[in-house]
């Protein structure tokens, strides 16, 4: 899960502080800048309780030019009312008048605690510091800056077929991890950040982001609580002067989303196994998402897992309770490419034993077929066990 | 959640023997018979991976007509196929022969591990002793018989208002526990046996059936997970003479269900706590459901009960991804009655220390106003901590 090297996206620059949001001592408040307004794109929860930064960045992404992204960890600023409200515009608004741009020009993102308001006053103390810092290379900074309780920071990039243009991906998420994204109002926390000097049409920068979004950060689930705070912002500077077919943009944001997620869900809070659950055999997509969104969700198959047992039955339990009509006598489940259940009932003890080897590997593939239909969907869920218990019985504390 | 005296109820007998359907050396085959052909009416899991016995249950007990319930514990015998199938029309029969009665007189359930085969040949050659056993006051030995990780058995009594009958409940349940049950096909492993004496109609019978188990059975969780076995029967003999309002035995039943749902959740896998949402405020009673759903099945709110951390932000987040239309800046939550959010926002860092002292009993009412519609609904949730995992991840070991 360490980084690969990655170079600097032409057009834009990064910085980071330790402005003591929540605690002191660690870079807590992160800043990214386009050179010129470049164009933006943005997914938000869709958790009808949402942070004041999600309904700001969501108002002023809709015009389509973006100067910066403020954000921020340790607070999460949902919940707060009026307060946490101008406490947002008033970042933002430090940040637009040490940077020479207009406020509506910045797009604020916070994750953190739910129920305290932002302390916007020690972000505008440290707004001129910030400006100072800015940087190409200070991405990794960024990264680090949003983090809270993830085990590592989160990059990742790609080149866009056929271009010189790159994509920059960073994000941040291990708790409340079920992204419910939408280009309506959305919430939990995931932050993920996208940029890209790309010379690329709005429509299509949309349209990548709302597909890809759906392939990726929506699939993927730690413990099925939606956040308050979830949004994924992509950024297009234009500085390469390239050009690329609306598919090869698309293709490189699903990979890097993809990448992010897998990190984001192999960083689950206490997650110790990320399993690729392909759901498969249904009457459409949409039949085998919500079979893959029980069975990820499902806390008896996700204790299972972190027991390293074959538990298959709680698997097909999990299937049956989704709503989704198949027929349980036609299921099929391998693990790690091993056959465990055959027509609806269990291949051998043997089986499960070699499979059982498969689930104390770090990342598996579960395969569940339900039918003949064409429907199919992949789905990342991690297992649950003591650590995730401990760090949310204490976050507060 | 130590029973009540409960007396016998005329009409029955009971018994009980430990015939190692799975583990030696304890009570694990139940059975409860009418002395004559006793009024029946059924509730099923409407999961769509149904465990064999479940299936033969709901068919049979269509003829209204039953003379007996036979039920294990130590396997569900679900996802076994043909195999499976057999085997419960085995050991229903075996009973039945040593009954004088009819195969389809007799109701199976089962309870335990998925996908291992109903050993039906080790209940059919305890069929005689647990026929020669019946008496009218073993109903404990029941109780005790279909337990699996329950802590207690679970039994509750009532009698029916304006009459001279009573109505026994006897349930198992633990984990695996968020039941949706119906007439119409549903899975969990919560299994409840109800037997009265009364003089009722079969149609009053089923009517109150379905309407006790929406409000109690129906309205709580520990983990989310809807078993493939769960069932409710009812069984009236008559023998009281007794006849009585419909509403006075839908008030009995949904007092003896409530009894044992809350004795379920109390006794949920590690359950240290068991809170009653009441939420309220909503645009119908089906609204409030699903947010109280939501709410009681998210992992950071138990994760936070289990911390006894009076996390109403969790709270709210859950409530808004219910998928329910509500004005978040009109939330009220209380917790034992001590109001920590107003118009959605904190109301004091006392009031939030007030209310973790309420967080360390084990039984507390938390409300939830979501605005001024008339939609409310009452829901059963329990925390999750530590024991849950270890429950879990080691079960089939």
């Amino acid at each position: 899960m360490e980084p690969k090297p990655i170079s600097p996206v032409r057009g834009f620059s990064f910085s980071a502080v330790a402005a003591q949001v929540r605690k002191p001592g660690r870079l807590d408040v992160a800043l990214a800048v386009a050179d010129r307004p470049a164009l933006a794109a943005g997914v938000f929860t869709r958790n009808l309780v949402r942070a004041a930064p999600v309904d700001i960045a969501q108002m002023r992404v809709g015009a389509g030019l973006v100067r910066a992204i403020l954000a921020n960890s340790g607070c999460a600023n949902a919940c707060t009312g009026q307060v946490g409200l101008q406490a947002t515009l008033d970042s933002t608004e430090a940040i637009a008048r040490a940077l020479g741009v207009e406020a509506r020009e910045v797009l604020p993102a916070s994750t953190g605690v739910i129920g305290v308001p932002l302390p916007a006053e020690r972000i505008a103390a440290r707004a001129g510091e910030l400006v100072q810092g800015l940087a190409p290379e200070r991405f990794g900074d960024f990264a680090e800056a949003i983090r809270t309780t993830d085990r590592w920071p989160k990059l990742a990039a790609s080149e866009i077929a056929g271009t010189g243009a790159t994509l920059l991906g960073i994000a941040k998420g291990a708790g409340m991890i079920h992204p419910d994204l939408g280009p309506e109002p959305p919430h939990a926390t995931m932050l993920a950040f996208l940029f890209t000097d790309l010379d690329v049409e709005l429509d299509a920068l949309r349209a990548a982001l709302i597909g890809s979004t759906d392939a990726t950060f929506n699939a993927c689930s730690v413990d099925g609580d939606t956040s308050t705070n979830d949004c994924v912002i992509v950024l297009a500077s234009g500085a390469s002067g390239e050009r690329a077919h609306p598919r090869a943009l698309a293709e490189a944001m699903t990979r890097v989303s993809g990448e992010l997620a897998r990190s984001i869900v192999a960083d689950g809070e206490g997650t110790e196994h990320v399993a690729e659950l392909r759901v498969s055999g249904l009457s459409d997509d949409e039949a085998a998402r919500s079979v893959a969104r029980s069975v990820a969700t499902s806390l008896l198959v996700k204790t299972a897992l972190f027991g390293k047992d074959a538990n298959w039955g709680r698997m097909l339990a999990a299937a049956g309770r989704a709503g989704v009509p198949f027929d349980p006598s036609r299921a099929r489940i391998t693990i790690g490419g091993i056959e465990i259940v055959r027509f609806g009932v269990a291949v051998s003890a043997e089986a499960e034993r070699q499979a059982a080897a498969v689930l104390a590997t770090p990342s598996f593939v579960v395969e569940i077929e339900l039918g003949g239909g064409p429907g199919k969907f992949s789905y990342l869920m991690s297992d649950l066990g003591h650590a995730y218990v401990d760090i949310n019985a204490g976050y507060r504390s």
